[in-house]
C-alpha cells in the first residue's frame, strides 16, 4: 500500500508499506477515508521531537476491510473512528479513564505501527479501540467533524474537563490552533458563558468567534496577561486551558488563571509548567493526552445531530501524494489543520 | 510585649517588641495561648528561602483581649483559632475559596506584622478571619488539636483535598513531618481505605499508623517507587499527597500517582514540578498553601467531637524564652512539631 513516511526533519514523502494483514485475533484492518495532520507531528517535523523513521499520523476514520477471530462490536463494512492510541479498554487504567496508560495499548504511527497517513491500518485491540458510527450517508462535512474526534477534538475537550469548565463559568484559551480553537467549541458546549480566545490571526479569531469565543485578546506574553486580568475584573479566567505547549504559553496560561483554578493543558510541554511560580496562587495544572476513546461516543452523538461541527478547523485539503504540502501549510501557518483524503 | 524576631538564619530570639493596639476599627488583639513553629518557619531559619528581619510565626491560638468598632462574630474573652493567614471572606477570591489571594489579606509573622510566636497579636480583618471555639474548658489535648487547626492540619487536608481523595481509595503520603501525619490523617478522615505512609523514622512511623496509615515505606527515590508500585499492583496510588517539597520528593510523588489521577502538593517546591514527565501519564499537580480559614470550621467540628486528634504531632515543648530550641529540635529532626507555651 501507498503509506506517508517520516525520513526525518522537514522530509515526510509517500512510499510503498507492506499491505497490513491480520496479525493478531483481535487486529482489524481499516481502508482509510480521510486522515489529518497534528500539531504534535508538527514537532517532529520541525525536529523538536524526535520521531522514529517510518509509519506517522494518528487521525483517521475508515472503513473496517477485515476483522481477526476475536473482534467483537465492529465487523466489516463499519465505518468507524480511530482513537489516536488503540487500548483495551478493560485494564485498570483504562477503566480508571486513562486510555494513554492502557497495559496493551500504543500508538498509531509511531514508525513500527501503520499511521493514519496512509491507505490503510493494522488496528490491535480493535473492538475496544474503534467506534462505529451510526447511520449512513453522511455529508463530507459531518465525516470532517468525527474525524476530529479521533484527536483534536477530543484534545481540546480534554482540555476543558481537565480545567473543569463549568456551566456559565468564563474560560480563556491561550493557542489558536486547532486544538485551541477546539477547546473554544468545548468550553462552549460545556457551557461556559464567557470565552476569551488569545489569538492573532484574523481567520483564526473568526472561527474561534463562530466556535463560541465572545472576546478576542490578539497580544502575546505580559500584554494578553494584562488583557484578559482587564476582562475579568482583574480576577483572571475560572479555566485558562493551554493549547500550545510553548514555553510562553503555558506562563500566559498559569499568569491568567484565576487563583484556586486549574490550568488544563493538552499541549505537548516544550518548556516546563512553572509550578513554583504559581503556587501560592494555588493553580492547579492538569491536563496530558486525551483519553479520546472514552470521549468519542458523546462528541460523536453531538456531531451527529449537528450541535458541533469541529470539522471547519480543516482550511487546506490535498491527497496522500501531496502529503508534504499538508505539512508546509501548517508549519507555515498557512493551514489551520490540513485534511489528507485518501479513500472512500 | 515579649515576641520572636527573626534575626536572619539559625538566629530566632525573643525581644521587646511593640504593644499591639488597635490600628483599623476590624483589628482584633489575641493574647497568644499557644503557638507553634511551621515547617515552612525551617525553610527561612536554614536560609533557604528568603525573611525580613522582626516578627516571625504564622500559627497561634489565644484569647481575644480587644476588638475594633467594626469587628462582628468575635468578642473579647472569645477563645479563638487563627489561620496562619488574615482574609476578608468577601472578596472574589475568598468567596472562590482561596483565601491566600485575599484582596485586603496577608500574612502572619512577615516581619512587619505580628507573629503568631509572640504573647500577643494584631489580627486584622479579625471578624472573618478568626474562628471561635464554642464551649469551654476544653482539655489541652484539645487545644494543642485546635492549634493545629491554624494550619498544619488544614494544610495535611488541603493535600487531600487537592489529590481528591476519595472513600474507599488508595492514597500515599510522600513526607513524615507533621504536614505528612496530618495528610494521613485527612486521609483517614475522608475515607480513604489504604494509606500508604512514606517514612524512615520510626517515631513517625508508629504516629502515621495511629493516624491510619495501613502501610510504610520506609525508603526513598526509585526504591520507595518501586515498593508503592508493587504495594498497588504496579497501579500506582489513587492519591499521592507531596508534603515536603524537595526535588526528591515531588519526583516521588509523580511516580507513584497513578495515571490519570492529581498529585495533591503543599510541600512549598524548593524544586521543580516534573509537569513534562508525567505528562504523558496524565497526572495533574493541585495544590499550594491551604485556605485554612474555610477548611477550620469542619475540622473544628471533628477535634471536639474526639473523632480526630491532630495535637499528637506536637511532640517536643517549650517556652517562649525558648524559641530557638524549639527551631532547633525541629532542624535537627529530633522533633516533628515544637509547640510554644506561650500564655493561658
Amino acid at each position: 500500500m501507498r503509506a506517508a513516511v517520516f525520513n526525518g526533519p522537514v522530509s515526510v514523502g509517500v512510499a510503498d508499506r507492506p499491505d497490513p494483514v491480520i496479525q493478531e485475533p483481535t487486529d482489524a484492518i481499516v481502508r482509510v477515508v480521510l486522515a489529518c495532520v497534528c500539531g504534535s507531528d508538527l514537532w517532529y517535523w520541525r525536529g523538536e521531537s524526535p520521531h522514529p523513521v517510518g509509519s506517522i499520523g494518528h487521525e483517521f476514520v475508515g472503513v473496517v476491510e477485515e476483522v481477526g477471530a476475536q473482534v467483537a462490536g465492529v465487523a466489516v463494512g463499519d465505518f468507524v473512528i480511530a482513537p489516536f492510541i488503540f487500548s483495551d479498554m478493560s485494564c485498570p487504567h483504562c477503566l480508571n479513564g486513562s486510555t494513554l496508560s492502557c497495559v496493551r495499548g500504543g500508538n498509531f504511527g509511531n514508525g513500527q505501527i501503520d499511521g493514519g497517513q496512509g491507505e490503510a491500518v493494522r488496528v490491535p485491540l480493535a473492538g475496544s479501540t474503534l467506534v462505529p458510527v451510526p447511520g449512513s450517508g453522511h455529508s463530507d462535512q459531518t465525516l470532517k467533524s468525527l474525524l476530529t474526534l479521533s484527536d483534536v477534538m477530543a484534545t481540546g475537550h480534554h482540555a476543558a474537563v481537565s480545567a473543569a469548565v463549568k456551566q456559565g463559568g468564563t474560560v480563556a484559551v491561550v493557542g489558536d490552533g486547532a486544538v485551541g480553537l477546539c477547546a473554544v467549541l468545548a468550553a462552549k458546549r460545556l457551557g461556559a458563558a464567557r470565552i476569551i480566545a488569545l489569538s492573532r490571526h484574523p481567520g483564526r479569531q473568526k472561527l474561534a468567534l463562530e466556535f463560541g469565543a465572545t472576546d478576542i485578546v490578539d497580544q502575546r506574553g505580559d500584554p494578553a496577561t494584562q488583557a484578559v486580568l482587564e476582562l475579568t475584573g482583574g480576577i483572571g479566567a475560572d479555566a485558562a486551558l493551554e493549547c500550545v505547549g510553548t514555553a510562553q504559553s503555558i506562563a500566559t496560561a498559569g499568569a491568567i488563571a484565576r487563583p484556586g483554578s486549574t490550568v488544563g493543558i493538552v499541549g505537548v510541554p516544550h518548556g516546563e509548567v512553572p509550578f513554583a511560580a504559581t503556587f501560592f496562587r494555588n493553580i492547579g495544572w492538569k491536563g496530558g493526552p486525551a483519553p479520546a476513546r472514552i470521549y468519542i461516543p458523546d462528541l460523536l452523538a453531538d456531531v451527529l445531530s449537528g450541535a458541533i461541527n469541529p470539522g471547519k478547523v480543516f482550511d487546506y485539503e490535498t491527497d496522500l501524494d501531496h502529503i508534504s504540502d499538508a505539512y508546509t501549510a501548517m508549519d507555515e501557518r498557512r493551514a489551520i489543520k490540513s485534511l489528507i483524503r485518501v479513500g472512500s
